[in-house]
């Protein structure tokens, strides 16, 4: 990064002269926020296409956008938009690509958009890295209580705190040369974030890693993973001694760190549950940065409260973002942050570039960069 | 560590038959604070000591350390014991050793105890990893200002957060691609903590590592020194690129992160003040978990204020643990914790075992696992 942070995004070289010229005028692109001084060049410096953008800082109005979508050949949108039949019908029959600048689609109606052949763009890979930082950050967080030991200072009680030699203690991520060897991490879901995590976590003393992956693979796919953890294990050895896929139940037990890292949805809706976390070590932490709705929030206050476990930290949450002061989770020893987890610049600078060079591509009808595959057999 | 936390502590196998039959009494031991069950056995169960213990939960009371004193051989104290002339007079003649749980030792008059060939013993070492832990945590923190972020979900204004496309970001730890490639991690202080520290950071991709060391340094150790660099930089390789000594200007100038981990006292007051934080990147972060006194608070404040650097994380401040609520660094983007970067199980654990043998050991005049040297010259 330059000593003022910025960063360049790389010009699209995308070029749009044959769309232009079947259309007979130049295609339309809406854009339902604005992408900043680094990415909206990228779409108003080119003279080959309309863009219509919401420029105030707030989610995109809903009127405005069925209004002003009319005509689109391509659509930017962010979570906060929904893409249904209805903004669909709007938009009308030129509309050949809707591009998120997210991971997650949950606000696109992709089989619909698989009917009508418009393609769907997305981002995802790009914040692997930014949201196993704050995986790392949230399990040392954890296990420091560091929600509630910065609240001593902040509430002024640090010249009333008394020392002791065990006060304000936690339990060590890393391990304790011969006192306190191993140490076992485990993930609810072993993708890239969850492989990123691992990969920062191995120098803190890591000896084991365990995960729970999606039960429904084919043979084929449990080959490769299990190629892909010889491969990690050999990686990381001599500090970790072993890679293994666990049942749930095992994930549960023997996890000093737990992170959930696995897309939402009903397959995988409170997997983390009470009965889960009363198996877990009493002094193991729980860490979601994957999907709000995996972790039974009422259940993680209780197991806190309880002191099953000794601590977590969530950058997800169900039914966020309404988490009044009251939720039951807010001022227990859980360390909260608002979804944060793609927020750095530099990621989501990367992710509003991809989001427009995806729009542009599909607008092109060339390839994007990262399109979703909205035919749940696998073609396309 | 064992599912319930538990560790245990090695018994000591000291003999102390010698200084009994010497003295025609057990020797007797002070200790100024419960150490707990784990460790507290290691002096209570076995029959060739006199053990007197402060059983409250609250500072050693002056008076009663003075009362107790007398006639002790050996004294366990912690960091808000004094030990002054007035103490050892009051102990009298029969004192051998002052063991200290604590790394620091502002609390003991040291060249008085070496005048009285009174043995010193401290716990340094053994709080390198937990220290390195709270120092990337703190790092992390900084760059997500996770304070500030975790201060929406406690005061219930997430569901009014606005979400933007570059709202609530920071500067990422972690590189990113080509599109920021690289990352320089500073050090005030090369020792043991932030060679731990820079460990754990290699795998977040940093690429330089650069530092600012004692500028006294004979030219044997700046040999060693330099052989050490050649070894960490060659076991970090290929993704470090870079590992120098540098002037505190360039260590300013240059750091993305910069962690402030060197002794305190006068030589080391205020070397990071305002003319230092000016010459910082804008989005950098400052992390202190050394001293307090090396960090100018007033400066940070200011700097964080004027936004000269992005955020900063500190486990140590001056004038701490004496923080009220309106301290001028309390409520800005300072991630502060009371003091906590030793305080796990674990850590403290060996902390207190290992003042126990020390004290053990001076006792029974033996080999001290590790005792503090007396004389500046080198000598004993």
């Amino acid at each position: 990064m330059s000593s003022d942070g910025s960063i360049s995004a790389a010009a699209s070289s995308i070029r749009l002269t044959s769309i232009s010229s079947h259309l007979g005028k130049k295609p339309k692109i809406l854009v339902s926020r604005d992408l900043g001084p680094n990415v909206m060049p990228l779409l108003t410096q080119r003279g080959d296409i309309e863009v219509v953008l919401w420029t105030q800082n707030s989610a995109c109005d809903r009127k405005w956008l069925l209004d002003n979508v009319k005509g689109a050949t391509g659509i930017v949108v962010m979570i906060t938009d929904l893409v249904d039949t209805e903004l669909l019908d709007a938009a009308g029959p030129d509309l050949k690509v809707v591009s998120t600048m997210s991971v997650g689609y949950e606000h696109i109606n992709v089989p619909e958009l698989g009917k009508r052949h418009i393609r769907i763009g997305y981002t995802p890979d790009v914040l692997t890295d930014a949201v196993a930082d704050i995986a790392v950050m949230l399990a040392l967080m954890a296990g420091r209580n560091a929600n509630g030991t910065m609240g001593i200072v902040r509430d002024g009680l640090w010249p009333r705190t008394i020392w002791a030699p065990f006060a304000l203690c936690g339990p060590q991520l890393s391990t304790f040369g011969s006192l306190s060897s191993t140490r076992t991490i485990g993930f609810l879901g072993f993708g890239r974030i969850s492989q990123a995590t691992l990969a920062r976590l191995v120098p803190f003393g890591i000896t084991d890693c365990i995960y729970v992956s999606n039960p429904s693979s084919s043979s084929s796919k449990k080959e490769r993973n299990r190629i892909r953890d010889q491969n990690l294990l050999e990686q990381y050895q001599p500090q970790l001694k072993s890679l293994r896929a666990v049942d749930k139940d095992a994930l549960a037990r023997e996890s000093d760190v737990l992170f959930v890292l696995t897309p939402g949805g009903p397959s995988t809706k409170h997997l983390v549950n009470e009965q889960f976390l009363q198996k877990m070590k009493k002094h193991s932490v729980l860490i979601n940065v994957g999907r709000g709705s995996v972790v039974d929030a009422m259940a993680l206050a209780k197991a806190l409260d309880k002191g099953w476990i000794f601590g977590a930290g969530v950058d997800v949450l169900e039914g966020e973002p309404n988490i009044e002061r009251d939720h039951p989770l807010v001022h227990t020893k859980c360390n909260i942050l608002p979804h944060i987890g793609s927020a750095t610049f530099e990621t989501r600078l990367a992710m509003a570039t991809l989001a427009v060079d995806n729009c542009l591509a599909g607008v092109a009808g060339g390839t994007m960069p990262t399109e979703l595959d909205t035919e749940p057999s696998g073609g396309q």
